[in-house]
């Protein structure tokens, strides 16, 4: 494609221009938007329901198999401000999986990393290096960068998660390598307690002197479980005493996030309340787990309730009104912003809080 | 825009479909080209000749005053690839930037992060919050993200010099912030020595234990001197006996790059010596300072002299081959690659190499 | 004192000596044993018996109050070979601490880091900072360096416990401060869970994203309770099969060591089993939870039973033997020894380890 | 040695003293001293002067040879407050070592990290792993745990230079070893410019994307001129205009402290000028290279000159009154101090100084 010529009403100018693009160069004055005084992002404010993407999900179960193409069922959430591509916000791929009873899906793996988040049923299990996970409501596994990965589903029923990776970085940054697994057939093995939960789940604060490696900086931890997260929301919610609990999903070794690019969280709003609104650069994906209310992002405020997926996009305030309690699961590409010098966020009274490391 | 509607030859899938683009959603399993076996990018292997980028750096200074538009004269290297986008390589901004004899250009500052190296002549000071830093042939200057400079050419010469910026990865992550400098009048104070050299360019590991602040993860040295580097470089050139000389310039407080976004090096080849072929991920803008010869990059080969610009896209196998000796200036994303997990880089021998930290 | 003056059949070397001597000079080639092959340590392999422990902690309780002398009621192991010192290894203070019903220990703070391993009873809660930590079999309770803590026992039982100290650490290097509590009454306050559990104790990797603060590089989770250990161990004995299961302490926020001096561990071996033998810089104290069997170090044997303390001197090799289920507390200088880069270990088969970060 | 017995007039609680001394156990409430408001050291502010060091090396080198005793001709700088242990202070050794003309002293390594630095003279060739450092008066020369080192003086003077080495450190931890180089035979390697030296003392800032390694934490460049250390030391006393400069010894690769367990510093002061009083946890060492006047440590003060090393003990305050420019060089615990969350110091007016990374 030919680099963009400029036209002015100056003849002199224009052939200038005209020198210009034929050099593939362009001129920094005539191009706008490069440097605002704010994020300018295209992507806007969204929601996708529940509703909509379990019932679409089971259509697509009806009509397509599993093998037909790029070995998954994927529903990819479009944001509509990008132009068509297959992104939720413009750092993030979220969408949601369906598998139905009896459904293997083959293993491959790729340097984007992905996370599954459950919001209903169970049954599925997901192998991340042969390691069988098994997946159930409230759950959050991680396929990390470069993991192989496969489902299976031997259950009776279909079931529908959420996925989320980090695919539009890894592409921007021209770092997108895929393979597919050893063998074509997917593995169906199962088990109660993954191996990484084994080794890697004992407790708050409690690792192996000696476990199974996690090469990377991501966490050797492939599961965290919503019975403990449950828990540990109605805990803090409790000692905190401010209606609103949060927590952070840890690399239980090496602290910090669960992998380089993605922040985990879940929120916790009692019935009733609203959180503060605040606004952070970088993108953010969020789902409801349980309870319905409203969220404001931005202009835009949009009902909520379980299976929801919704696209904050950078520099967006938010906040949540929650009418039941709301559980709300939240990923973004934070520790990117982090590691780059490049976030920021609004004041906060963070007088007695601990940074995250 | 509506989200992409895709076509079958089977009704009830097409009818599925229909309903997925209303829901802004997307079936994976007909999109391609999402998860490659290897880094697939739009940018091409290119070169901008340093003789035309004088020559339309000259033609826009008599066209184009400095004020109009946005600040500075600058020219973009536009690579052919990228869809008219004003970029060298997906990541990464580059420029020239051309100031009359008597020009100013006024202060503001942004969140991207933007170095100078400069190709040929003298005389301009660029201040970087305040500190004015002469900048002259061979030198590398940083304005790390969010400080504020403007630049001055009290000589009687114009000056052109190589901008480079990563405006890509930090607007892909929402996260561009701009302001004008506190006042229109840039300054036009000068220096025989910019403070931040006087307190941090003492030597080679010598640092003030008391110096200005340098918040974030950035050199709080802000020019590396021709002198100093051409001396590192015949030093190390004899005592690596390999005709290949490769110096990375560091923060000298904290170890580690320049910034957190864009690592620099200067390769000398010696004349008639070719450098061994490699390739990694993220992607590298070069810039000849002296020499001749040529560089092969992927499947092109360009002639290459002093001033010229080269984009060297991820993943793209290069080499150079000196017909006299060669000076070339590099710079690359790999920091934010290492940062997330996701550099690699093609098997060296690497048994007596030290890591970047 | 004066200076060493040493003595040779040279008169002219003699009155060479005597003029060092005058001048506070050593000659080097007359100093022997300071730089050995190998680590020389006066600290000999040791054990204090359980029983002896409870018996003379329970006479010191009926013969001294404890408000005579220094706060506490606390019986120092010494460690036969270090010349009277009140150190069990040359690193670490260990004690007992003996508490009768009733009493109260009043607040203060140092800048040697404690910690409280309890092997019996329960009842007694440790006020760290304000904050009410009850204590009971198992757990360990952590006391960082500068925090404020105070002991009380409202429940009928006389209650005992180990203290660890990294005492001789901070007093070579000059660094001991100490401060009495705001008020001589101690606290009695009491909570079914403290604030330090309510907000980072939820659950493996599960860290609140705004808890209170833990300044310096410390765990801001202050107990870890026997019952989560339990758990963790035999989950990752069963994952093992090895008959062996370790766990270290973790912070759950930063990763890393709960303290900055300061490794935890607790092992697990089956009834039968015995454990490989290692060696490692840095000096160990160990104590026995549960379970009997014997402990080799260096070139001694030991019985073990639940409460004994042991000794296991730097570089001296140990291993454990179960008679019945053991469950072994370790404590260890180690991170210091890897901070300064002095950590060296056996070799181990450590192709399937991960690597404490 | 048995461990300790106390005594009081009451024979019921002698009687548990003797229990607790059959036992290896001493009670806390009677050892006082243990926990100190402030800091209590042992050592004492001391000078050893520059003449007596000279003249008694000189002695030292007509009466012993070389090979005799541990392969050096070392005097041991002992503290008088430290019973006579060879330490300058509890942390440091600091000793003056002397080396005839045509001297040779053979190869070996150790766990204990040394320093040298050059008062006056050259001529001698230390040997860090092979390659041959020249030594000359000013510069600072590193020897790091565990490299191999051997010195030769090929030139026809004697020469004489201060070591420093963290073996209290090491000692303390139980982390000492030793080993002979691999022959008897002193290299007698020479040459202009060391190896590390070419590939790391390049210029501010600029470091070798591949140079021979450094394991572990220490830094690369094994030498630091004079030359570089003067010029540094000018400029920064000229932007800082305050009368005192003090630049810190850097790892150029890494950042942070030249080895893990010692801070190297060189202060200049003005003729006529007096630093601030200032104090800190943790040893040190000074040595006075150029200048005149006198030095207060707590609450002794000395006249100081060429050659001087002084001890300042853990929390002693202290300055520097210059009646000539005096250039100072210090080594201490610092970085130990503060890995381990250790490190306190009077405040200053911190608001524009760049922490120590």
């Amino acid at each position: 494609m030919a680099t963009r010529r400029f036209r002015t009403d100056n003849r002199a100018v224009d052939a200038l221009y005209d020198r210009l693009s034929a050099t593939d160069l362009q001129p920094l004055w005539e191009l706008t938007g490069l440097l605002t005084p704010e994020p300018v992002v295209g992507a806007v404010p969204y929601r996708w329901s529940g509703e909509d993407l379990r019932a679409l999900g089971e259509a697509s179960g009806e009509l397509v198999p599993v093998e037909r193409g790029g070995d998954r069922r994927v529903l990819a959430c479009c944001n509509p401000g990008l132009d068509g591509a297959p992104y939720a916000v413009p750092t993030l791929w979220a969408a949601v999986q369906y598998l139905r009873a009896g459904e293997v899906a083959p293993a491959h793996r790729h340097t984007p990393a992905a996370l599954r988040f459950i919001t209903q049923g169970q049954g599925v299990w997901t192998l991340v290096d042969g390691d069988p996970v098994h997946m159930s409501e409230g759950d959050l596994v991680l396929t990390p960068s470069w993991t192989f990965h496969e489902h299976h589903n031997p259950s009776s029923e279909a079931m529908t998660w959420m996925d989320v990776l980090d695919l539009p970085i890894v592409a921007a940054l021209g770092a997108v390598f895929f393979e597919d697994g050893p063998t074509d057939e997917a593995s169906t093995a199962t088990a109660p307690r993954s191996m990484s939960e084994s080794w890697y789940g004992g407790g708050p604060g409690l690792v192996p002197v000696a476990g199974p490696s996690a090469p990377g900086s991501r966490s050797p931890l492939l599961a965290y479980r919503w019975a403990d997260t449950d828990r540990a929301l109605a805990t803090q919610l409790k000692a905190s005493g401010r209606g609103v609990a949060v927590i952070r999903f840890a690399d239980p070794v090496r602290g910090g996030d669960v992998m380089p690019t993605l922040r985990c969280e879940m929120h916790r709003v009692e019935s009733g309340r609203r959180t503060d609104r605040t606004r952070q650069t970088g993108g953010r994906v969020a789902c409801i787990l349980h309870g319905t209310g409203s969220i404001a992002i931005g202009g835009e405020t949009f009902d909520i309730g379980p299976g929801d997926i919704l696209a904050i996009p950078s520099w967006s305030p938010w906040d949540v009104q929650a009418e039941t309690e709301l559980d709300l699961f939240s990923t973004s590409d934070a520790p990117v912003l982090e590691a780059l010098g490049l976030m920021r966020h609004d004041a906060v009274d963070a007088a007695d809080l601990v940074a995250v490391p």
